[in-house]
């Protein structure tokens, strides 16, 4: 099975990941986690619905949930407006419809989620068709100052779905789901934003193409959120960034459309592309995206490396960042993140011994370049484990989330949380962050285990990707928000960026504006005053409203 | 010799080049003009300080020539002002240097400076010393309404270095000339805005790093202007664009500092570099940037491979770009050029008919990838010419410019102009180019010679850039404005970008503003109110005064 053959998923509100194909925390992991103090039982999962029904009070702020005009702010002028551009099919103001468009899957997401938490819930859900149907919804939508928050995969895990306005609109992009042209000497494929991952490798499958962008959300994310937050997906060694497969864009805005693109790359002033990408809705809708597309790999490879420390394997893979030649998934876990082995859940609590390194090859002659490759690793310490740990990484790729929804059941705290630097400074940052988090933690009775790794190198620098478990306080949601602010602090201290490939939305929003500083921040909110005069894109998302 | 080794080069103002090392014309390509109508004498060559002391009139709306109070507008208080932040050591108003910082070097720059024209002169040239004086500068020529235009290697073509004011000063980086720091372990250099591209060069290869930044400007641009401009060079193919190698950068501006670039990458909100790269001093000053760096090469070497037609050739330099290996450097000449080959001026008018294409590779192992590169040339139809054309080719890469003033001496217009556009739209493309080019002079008198070269590539798509030679009208500015306007409707109803690399300044701004559209180019203004309230930045460069 290869990416291209994975359904597109509809996720369950509230729990990651693929219903069909859940996934079950070993005993042997179960029994791990009382070394951290874990016990069972969490807090109960609360259905709202049911909380409605039964008369029970709202927790204060929250937006009352319910049928279709339940939302005192929301009114019936309001759904007439929608109605008039969209049609009233494609206008749902149900509960069931809104609940599942509330929040993302952070943690603290999952959490509220199960505690039957409404606030943050859209007031309504509505579905465009097409970028005309998305003009008109945005200037209706400015004219009756009705405020809106993109939706398409709805898998943001730093809060990107949750505007900060009681009053709300969710527009959900599934509908603009076409390959709109496909160029294959220029090796170019336009695609709507509301395409899914998976379907838009299996419409390229069709054609002999693939995007080869698989990042760990990859069966629920969609190209126009990969573009919104820049996404960066596991074989970014081979295929980029996602921001980097973009050479042009269609936005809408309040004001109008806004076309990006004419060549591969211009010296005609800024690069607009990229002022766009990762803006997170603030300053419109992204359509579609015009992406560079790569023939499908002839073959495919993915094998495991150990090296005997995390600093050894560090030196290696930056080798091959730096002096090639660059495989095409190219990863590195620490010591802690090795000996649990998070990608092989039979295995938990297991593992090898020092680091372990997943090198993937795709492409042509991939012999010659694993030769290559092997090389330089054997000269740098390293040791071949085979295609065993590979394919077993492989086979796992996308099911290390589903493990926090059986891991919370179970009483324990998990998140992941990624920052990026140079190299010189990657060392610090690790032990900074880690630091941060096990003091935060521990100060709340709660000692973690953090786990590590590299997924994503550059020349000059590369990713560093978090994991923490530990029990549950009383009240996990501000237990990680201490956590959380404490890693922030150490990552802005040690210089490294608050997120590679997660985004801002509301989470990240404070330390982004520490990052670029007040006069970065004035000149983005110019860019937003301009596409969006009354402030209804997703208010609060990646900038502060002034 | 390499390019580590070449000095920096004082340009001469109105003549382009290494004064010590002219370029004179065969007297077979004198010969040749003569078929397309070139007839000496032109306009004769007038010395402005000369024809001041003669008291003659000066052209309408210029401003006077001369001492160093003599531009009415810049007041004795002005001055003040500079020499207050400066030093009255770096602060200089005498009649040289302000020609010297006149304009760049088009070739509309060049007939104005023949001509004795002192519009654009700046009213004063100022030296700042490090970033904080640079920052003191804008501050106080904020508060006095003074405008600025930065300078640095002055190699504009696009009329980068005449604001749209009638007074103006010149903000010459020269002295901002320093390595700030090199970090080893992440391959990056942080090199202050004045240094040259020969003295950057010069400054790694002491280290053992190369930037690998080689454009036609080589001699005498800096990366200041690299950055500000989307400088891309000739080796581009393994190099890279220079907008790809900054990872982070310092910007000056009223407002105060900006600092961007904690990582290579990340997904904390628009890519603000990119934002920045390309401004061309309308947003502020940038005064560092930090660099990727690569080892020095091991090997180099360049060798030339014949197509039947330039349309083959461009076939099999997709092949390359698209599947690999890229060369380092990969450029193809049409048939028109191949015949003239104006690399080598020995040959002008000689070739060896079809498609000329260079292949230089630099690196390690550069044998096997040579092979490989061959293997992908010769089953397209490619026929290798050796290492004969690739050393004429290296050895005269950045002489190609100098030609052109001993061809404006002889009364030949010449002029190059650029674009690029994705792979499937360059055919079109390249011939509107040429038939609006060929339709503009000959409706003239002046029927021209079109020749068109690719010289970087990527995977979706490539740059292509003209070069025109005709005979002289009269008016030559006039003349070239009429067939640059026709060019420049081409390439916009072509749908190829306005410049690849060579930027918009002030000659492309209209076409610039059509690109982008009215939202973009507002939101780029708000941009700019944010940063230069008082708009002294570079007025009417790159976005329009409003």
């Amino acid at each position: 099975m290869t990416e291209s053959d994975l359904p597109v998923v509809q996720l369950t509100p509230g729990r990651w990941g693929d219903p069909a194909h859940p996934v079950e925390l070993p005993a042997a992991a179960v029994e791990a986690l009382k070394h951290l103090g874990v016990r069972r039982p969490a807090a109960p999962v609360v259905d709202p619905a049911v909380r409605r029904t039964a008369g029970e009070g709202e927790p204060a702020g929250d937006a009352a949930p319910g049928g279709s005009t339940d939302d005192p702010e929301f009114t019936l002028a309001a759904r007439e407006v929608l109605e008039k551009v969209l049609g009233a099919e494609h206008v749902k103001t149900d509960f069931e419809t809104r609940w599942g468009h509330t929040r993302g899957y952070s943690t603290p997401d999952l959490l509220r989620h199960r505690a039957g938490d409404t606030s943050d819930l859209p007031a309504a859900v509505v579905y465009p068709g097409s970028h005309d149907e998305v003009q008109a919804l945005l200037t209706a939508c400015d004219e009756h100052r009705i405020a809106i928050s993109p939706y398409a995969g709805g898998t943001s895990v730093v809060g990107g779905l949750a505007p900060q306005r009681a009053t709300f609109i969710a527009v959900d992009l599934r509908r603009l789901n076409r390959l709109v042209s496909l160029d294959e000497i220029s090796r170019t494929a336009t695609l709507e934003a509301g395409v899914r991952g998976t379907a838009a490798e299996a419409i390229l499958a069709e054609h002999g193409y693939t995007l080869g962008h698989f990042p760990q959300s990859y069966e629920g994310a969609s190209i126009g959120g990969y573009a919104a937050t820049r996404s960066s997906g596991q074989s970014s060694a081979g295929y980029g960034r996602f921001d980097q497969m973009v050479v042009g864009l269609t936005l809408a805005t309040p004001r109008g459309k806004v076309e990006l693109g004419r060549a591969p790359m211009s010296a005609a002033g800024p690069d607009l592309r990229q002022l766009v990408l990762g803006s997170e809705g603030a300053f419109g809708i992204i359509t579609s995206v015009v992406l560079r597309i790569r023939p499908r790999p002839a073959e495919r490879s993915f094998e495991g490396w150990k090296f005997a420390s995390f600093d050894e394997g560090l030196t290696a893979i930056r080798r091959l960042a730096q002096d090639g030649p660059l495989p095409t998934v190219l990863r590195l876990s620490d010591e802690a993140e090795t000996a649990i082995n998070l990608a092989d859940p039979d295995v938990l609590g297991g593992g090898t011994g020092g680091a372990l390194a997943i090198v993937g090859f795709e492409g042509t002659r991939t012999a010659v370049r694993r030769a290559e490759v092997a090389e330089v690793l054997t000269a740098a310490g390293g040791e071949s484990l085979g295609k065993g740990p590979g394919e077993t990484w492989r086979q796992g790729r996308y099911r290390a989330p589903y493990l926090r929804d059986p891991l919370l059941d179970e009483g324990a705290l998990v998140e992941t949380l990624e920052t990026a630097g140079f190299w010189s400074s990657l060392p610090t940052l690790k032990a900074k962050v880690t630091e941060a988090l096990v003091t935060a933690l521990s100060e709340q009775g709660t000692p973690p285990l953090v786990l590590c790794h590299v997924s994503h190198v550059y020349e000059t620098g590369a990713s560093l990707y978090f994991t923490v478990i530990s029990a549950q306080t009383d009240d996990a949601v501000v237990q990680w928000r201490k956590a959380k602010a404490a890693a922030s602090q150490a990552i802005a201290a040690a210089g490294g960026t608050i997120t590679h490939h997660h985004a801002v939305g509301t989470d990240h929003r404070d330390a982004y504006i520490a990052e670029i500083g007040p006069l970065a921040v004035e000149a983005l909110q110019a860019v937003k005053h301009v596409l969006d005069p009354n402030g209804i894109l997703n208010p609060g998302i990646l900038l502060p409203e002034d």
